[in-house]
């Protein structure tokens, strides 16, 4: 089962290899794998286990049975470590996930996803800030315009270090979120005691491990996930913003900016269309609009979801997995989009001369 | 590449079968074919032509080249007309896509996809509906509760009652929808005229091949988008409703209903723990829960697209696609837990007498 | 305090006072007066105590009273049935809400003010197909746009034609639910036995008299706000379509179209800028933009607060109430922008020639 | 007009009355009368000019007149400098708004507006911190719960301290964005040229006066306006989070809190039912769930309108006004009953102990 086609649009990017069954198996078992070891560190499982259980992760898992079962207990977890137990000894089964709770091993996983996917998206917003930062801006003016309608004239410099400062701000505050990802540690009703008297040493060699930060435990207080979706939903907001200018300034009539078609890629030709051969559509800034799109609803999803019941959700956590993993990818492809348009952009003096 | 897991628990349907890659592309070859053999009816190419597209058509896509091209022009109807044109000789090639746009395709398609989703749907709210019927309610008395306290007898009759009335309408306004799917057909600016002297006759021999209802072009006005949207909303909002109760009355000071963990699937006892043994949790409502919840912030998203501009729409339209898609599974996953959550389902009437 | 300066943008609308506290109060009277006179019809109550209910309904209340008791119940309706026995005699007062919930009385209520409002929004939408009909659009030929690039000429009655038809399905829609607008009337836990064996005909004669349609008790399956919600949304997508169009074609580049700016409305001169002369901005179609772009996360929130928890929901309830003012008011004021702005759009068949 | 009866329940907060008309047109004047002091300050207009519009702004503006010509311009500055100029001399008029435009003094005066609402937040946040402080843990162990089931035992002091530091995270959040909310000011076009040399210097100025943070401008890159929904929407998030397991640990079944119902204020009893004598709602929880339910919704659109065109957006940023200030609202009812609730909160050990 294979979803390529739609995503080829709308989720252009490689967060989605960061995001993916592979990548969130690998995030699971480098998680329960640097649990164990943080549990030898303080001297509560042997080393001997330890190195058992990181062999364990190191093999292939069974993706079919994970699936197939990951339904019967309402995570991927219980089967996972199962799949685990069954390859280490007997005598060291018990280390395995020893103390831990599903949430904590999923949590600290989708957060170790988030860490690879958000240095994907900021990538792409240096690219933009790069590419803005390569158009020649010269002494040109052009027209403003407020409401749809031409105001007074400004440079061209001016409306380009509008957007420049729009992605600065955001790549500032995605790298305060990817700094400040929490591990996710407190075992089965949150406290940690059943990580024992060292439970504070654990959490802490487990996030240096996992390069987390340590963090109290934050099963049903979800302010990650929430500092997460606004982070994200500011970047695509800046993306609309910049995406929808090109658009509107590549309009026939305005005709001050055109992405070029001819580039490097394979394949040719760029934003043609099916039925008019003279047409060059702005792909890039359409498809970065529409990514970004995404971004208000799939934050507010994980705003409502903050209500969590007790000490562990039933229902409002299961329903943040693919939410978090949609809105990763749709800023990842927002981003990339952006940066395409912009390496393409063609700038038209002379039809910003004629509009002033 | 593949996102199965977080799917077992929140895309668990069989509508993922019918909106994946291979279905879309099923659907999209099969609006090309009925085009062309409408056009054939009309007199406007020779019957010769349709069969050619029609063999055109079953024969196998280039996943891989459709994918990789659909983002070049921002639509995967391009690259599939292209791989169609290739196949047929030369003298047919204009008669593939003869005066459509790739909207036209695309949008028909996603409403075949949807005929088909609706159908999987459907029969999820039958299960929910028989597994309703039969529960024994006995002449039982349980208490009702208002603002989450005890309030004053009602019988179970009753509670069971009001679940089978909401499953009911919206059986209703499901089959309503299903009903009136419409076509896309309005050529490149929409008013038909690509499509020549036969434009309504092309429409209702498009429209009754495909067991679609024919309809003026709706390219920049998405009223079917959004009239789908409020029905996959308000069943999804239905389902809340039940599995919020099921939870409520499973909490083990309740006790009132329970999901059975002994079941024919293979695998054994389902609800289980990574870390407490004891727990019996009813993964079924919790996992409808949680697929339900997504129905808000997608229909939303899809009722903020309807501002598509002109004659189409520069993102807005390339952002209905996934949605509705993610939309269509969400409802069949929240349906298909409701229904196992139901047919499994296990009254405690001496905690009903005793909460009373 | 008041809200009326933002109010006089984004909720120009006669829909306001449909639904103010002084409209609210009304529907409360008008609600418990027919419900006693719906009881007197069946012999459960005397006519006296009818005629006594229905003169205390139409004396004066105390606001201030009501609102400073309202949040100590959490609804109105607790403080405004003690307002109202305290104007019957004793033997009356029990006669006063008998058999009924506060949520009964109050979603009626909502109902009759939803029935106003949508009267509101239907003459609105009757205005902008009024308009559309007025709008001369002789055989003049202009410019689509696909993708916000020229594509190929239409006739201007083409776009007009295809605006009309979107409000036409948008007028059916409304009527559709604005006829179909139930009463909720259920008792406290919602299956009528407080109402006694003349519970159905009750209903039916409640019903009657406030032009609602009777219904089984809805208390918390929300399928008649989810209703309302969708086709509100639809009407402001719609608006948002049609405003948007206008905003484009306005643009200075453009120049197709622009709002009168002399009109018969004392002030004079509209759309003027605060800071620059020349400009003339279609601050109505902007505006029509700005109130309609609400709705899709008002209808949003209401279909998220379908999950309500057995007989009356705990938060979900109270959670509706402003919002499905708000989403009423919204599309009011949307209409009525969007019917201002047709009612003073001048065509430029001019611009359209040379867009050509 | 007035909207008293519904925010009764669901806007019971101080931040009404710093948002209301009275008060957008103190902030708004405020900001007209420090610009002009700042520009004094750089030397561009005199002293004398600078007091006699401070004075002007300091009279009594008509309010009717300004709601009536808001709309006619799309926005209230317009009106609002028609009043002031038309009260200082003539010599001074063209002193009054000198380089400004409309978004500048509103974007401005909706900060001071928010500047206020976020200390009436904060202060009910550190209610919450205070009365959570006040609760006597004790020694007692409660049952937790997971997927509402009952789990392991923990400390009544485990569950405070996770609302403690949930409530702790929160008024960072908030003191961040309170202390960093930015003037506004650019000028028609936003580069500040209509300010000339000193534009840096009189930003600089009039940030000081008014006790914001200078900034860009920021007329069409909406992050404040983010960042701001963000802290809102995650306060929500955690007042939902807490009341919603007031309301479950307050079930009759489960009984492990209430809320008092003899307080100090006026009306005695409180969660009383129109229909059932014996019942006992936790009202104030109740209604701080239905108060922080908006939050998701409203922050939504806010992130949604960042999609801004050029220099000033036709629309979005209209849609914005109302939104923000709901949104504050919201935000000031959920932390004001959440407040309440703990404050009156009585405690079951008993029950705690039963349901071990």
């Amino acid at each position: 089962m294979s979803d390529e086609v739609f995503a080829a649009v709308v989720a252009n990017t490689a967060v989605r290899a960061e995001t993916d069954d592979a990548a969130l198996i690998q995030a699971l078992l480098r998680t329960e794998s640097a649990l164990t070891r943080a549990q030898a560190k303080a001297g509560l499982v042997s080393g001997a286990a330890a190195v058992a259980v990181e062999r364990a992760c190191a093999m292939e898992i069974d993706l079919d049975a994970l699936v197939r079962d990951t339904s019967r207990g309402g995570n991927p977890v219980i089967p996972l470590v199962e799949q685990i137990r069954s390859r280490v000894g007997d005598n060291v089964a018990d280390d395995v996930h020893r103390g831990a709770t599903s949430q904590d091993i999923l949590d600290t996983a989708i957060m170790l996803m988030t860490q690879r996917s958000l240095d994907v998206v900021l990538g792409d917003v240096e690219r933009v800030i790069e590419a803005l930062g390569n158009i020649e801006v010269g002494d040109f003016q052009m027209t403003a315009r407020t409401l749809m309608q031409k105001a007074l004239p400004i440079s061209f410099d001016d409306k380009i270090a509008v957007w420049q400062s729009a992605a600065d701000d955001i790549r500032q505050r995605l790298e305060n979120v990817r700094d400040n990802l929490p591990i996710q540690l407190g075992g089965p009703v949150g406290n940690g005691s059943s990580l024992g008297g060292s439970y504070k040493e654990i959490r802490g060699s487990f996030a240096a491990q996992l390069g987390l930060v340590d963090a109290r435990c934050w099963h049903t207080v979800r302010l990650p996930i929430a500092d997460l979706a606004a982070a994200l939903a500011a970047t695509c907001g800046v993306v609309a913003k910049i995406s929808g200018d090109i658009i509107l300034l590549a309009q026939t009539e305005v005709g001050e900016v055109s992405e070029s078609g001819e580039d490097s890629l394979p394949g040719g030709q760029r934003g043609g269309s099916s039925s008019m051969a003279h047409k060059s559509n702005p792909i890039a800034a359409i498809s970065a609009r529409a990514s970004a799109r995404r971004a208000p609803f799939l934050a507010a999803h994980l705003f409502a979801q903050m209500e969590q019941e007790h000490e562990r959700a039933a229902g409002a956590w299961h329903a943040e997995w693919s939410v978090l993993v949609d809105l990763l990818r749709a800023t990842g492809s927002a981003g990339n989009w952006l940066a395409e348009s912009l390496e393409r952009l063609v700038i038209d003096t002379d039809a910003m001369e004629k509009n002033l």
